[in-house]
């Protein structure tokens, strides 16, 4: 249950909130670090510049400030806070939004109130998992913006614009350059992908921002996005999503919660951890199709199921000696 | 856990009978008030009668019945029932099959299996929400009739007529009237669609059905209505929709929990009411998007679904004194 | 809590194992017998050969095997296994995977890696279920299966070849040949489709297969399977799914789930099976057209689904004594 604690004072707020801000855009990938944050936002302007979509890299500032602000407004317990957990969805909704939806004012006020409603959203399903000794990962971000992506349709005030056409699910074209140059690209794309950025060098600087706070989570990070591609090759994927790192940035998420962020660090658990990725790709590709006739992004949803369904078995020889 | 109570004898039942049976209609929108039901009745018979289509009325009527006595008949605890609470899922129930499907025998022996069963997987699925404080509000109604509406495609013997034919979203047209009479029009439409009904009379008549039990409940009743035309009309959702009073309902539902019954009376409840009928706006949106490729009718789900992300933070701030 | 047990030694495992797999067989339909598994297994390689489709009864062994294997690999509690619960999830992705996908190496890999899943995953969703006293039943392989069977659909390496094409949800021909002998195959066929298989002589073989364990589940499934058949011609499905026996096996599953396995026997507890029967139909109808737009198959998810819905509110009158 969330409980509101002292409050803090408005001058501790502001001389905190710098911290927490940068903290928050850390915790995507699990790292309470302010340099973390940092060299995300660096990475995530670079992608978004490069890319002519800056609207996705100030949507980002927006999102993180605004759900960062809501935790502090509703007075929820600081702990919480100032490990940048309150940022971390609101972070991912400005990223997205600007990615799917055309440049109108409705869908700035749009992040905003989705950015906002992520910090209760996230405090009202903790109470839920928690039941189970789980956390809500990024899914308060997956389903606030899901119901936005969606009224997006429905609201010439914010029309879709990158969004897929709605349609049946047909096989893509498996045509991909597999030279070892391009599966680099692929590989740190994958990485990028995790802020919806499409850019190799952004995925080149994740690595090093994670790396700064965890070299454990910078080698998953980087075997997660390699198993990914490797299996997804195997099976035959669709070729343009493949090269554009759309079958990565949900499994290097699963492989950075198992392998650096939730299980202890056995040999069991690292092959738990790659198998937790596998699972990842598949449910990637199922949930890609799931959501075709309504041309829908499945965002890092399959992250969530595949890290839920590999923690919730709470095996003791996965589990940190510390739970 | 569900318990049998003393069973009441049979002539305490059929004495009781009528005031439950009212009380179920009422308690649609949170009313334990047998004039509430009545107010309701007659606004359900003037809108259905009006729009040609009388077997909604008794629809509804037989709805509450077979509901109010499966509960009963199952001897489940009398307090329940005694409020109402067996009812209103099967009033909307008796409301909804008649309005999406074909007039057959076969439709109405669905109601009566379809309105009964609302009441046990009421009790079973309070059995899991009841973990978190939660109502499962008509989600048994919700549920239970997706399952009916869905299956109708499949069977010749209660075809659908007046459900959407299946189709990928398009966005629609938003051209409206938004003259000051019309506006009240669209407005009060919003209100009687909460039992499927296209009648401005209709939602007045709910209005003074609601004051006779709550004036906070009808105050709400108008309110929420009011923002979330507000809310569809500068987002520029479809005009067809909102003249038909079609993003009115859920967050009528939405406003009169959360500002009228589940929280406490003070200003910040009443901000967070509000917030809580703009997300159903978007949330209604997106479910409308996400249905349509089977052309299924959100029902009341937004609601349910706003509502319980606005009530699991559990902020104390919002949580009422008995609580 | 999933626990591990003291293990069993190798040459104990080798010993048991040939009794944990065949009662893994028979768990699909609740049985803890060897010999309901080796009916099972004879009646499984009739309908295969007899359909030519020879990997779905080869695929189905080794599902089976690998499920149970990763039980003992991964330490379970033994006593679970010992039962046969680690393997019928595996045993029917084993059936599923090549009743609809190409005959590809990487179908192989993933019947492997997909019935190995449902084992953990069984323990995972367990611990949920398990609050409310509830199994999950054959979910953890309707999950996992979905997930293989939407991810084909974007995988070259293991196409969809029997699965419906993704449409729009249409009214099916009602035509059906009404003859006492055509209604005795379309009733066996019912119960042979609870392993995806198309043959009354297979479904013949399951009743059998029952019997030698318990002439109550037996009898459920004969039950069963004729009032689905009832339900589904008075309501005027779609003739062919009738004619396979694709209305009945969900609901064959819910009978002696509710009948013969985890409610009393008094003659209230028979009249809640026979409603939950009922209800099954129609949610096998409503998930039928729910899929339409992907294109895939229900699995057994109608069964869990009634099955839940009808377990759930634990009235004392079907509640077991032992419980």
């Amino acid at each position: 249950m969330t409980n509101t604690a002292a409050n803090p004072t408005p001058s501790q707020i502001i001389k905190e909130f710098p911290l927490t801000f940068f903290r928050g855009i850390g915790q995507v990938m699990f790292q309470d670090s302010i340099w973390t944050g940092i060299f995300f936002t660096i990475g995530i302007f670079w992608g978004a510049y490069a890319s002519h979509t800056p609207a996705v890299a100030w949507g980002m500032l927006l999102g993180t400030f605004v759900s960062t602000l809501a935790g502090y407004l509703m007075g929820l317990k600081d702990s919480n806070g100032s490990q940048g957990l309150w940022g971390f969805n609101g972070c991912l909704v400005g990223c997205a939004l600007p990615t799917f939806l055309g440049n109108t004012i409705w869908m700035w006020l749009a992040i905003i109130f989705c950015s906002a409603m992520t910090t209760w959203v996230r405090s009202g399903l903790d109470n839920v998992w928690g039941k189970w000794n789980l956390s809500t990962f990024t899914f308060p971000f997956v389903l606030c913006t899901w119901f936005f992506l969606l009224a997006a349709r429905a609201m010439h005030g914010m029309p879709p614009v990158e969004e897929s056409a709605p349609a049946f699910p047909v096989e893509g074209s498996t045509a991909l350059s597999l030279g070892f140059v391009d599966l680099v690209i692929y590989w740190l794309k994958g990485i990028s992908q995790v802020f919806l950025i499409n850019s190799w060098v952004t995925g080149a600087i994740f690595l090093v921002g994670l790396a700064v706070s965890s070299w454990r989570a910078a080698l998953w990070c980087a075997i997660s996005s390699a198993v990914a591609l490797l299996v997804i090759i195997l099976w035959q994927g669709p070729g343009a999503d493949i090269a554009a790192g759309l079958y990565g940035f949900s499994a290097v998420l699963t492989g950075i919660a198992l392998g650096a962020t939730f299980c202890n660090y056995s040999w069991k658990a690292a092959v738990w951890a790659v198998l937790g990725v596998i699972a990842t790709v598949f449910i990637q590709a199922a949930m890609n199709i799931f959501f075709a006739p309504i041309g829908l992004a499945t965002l890092t949803g399959p992250f969530c199921i595949a890290t839920w369904l590999f923690l919730l078995p709470a095996y003791p020889w996965f589990m940190p000696k510390s739970n």
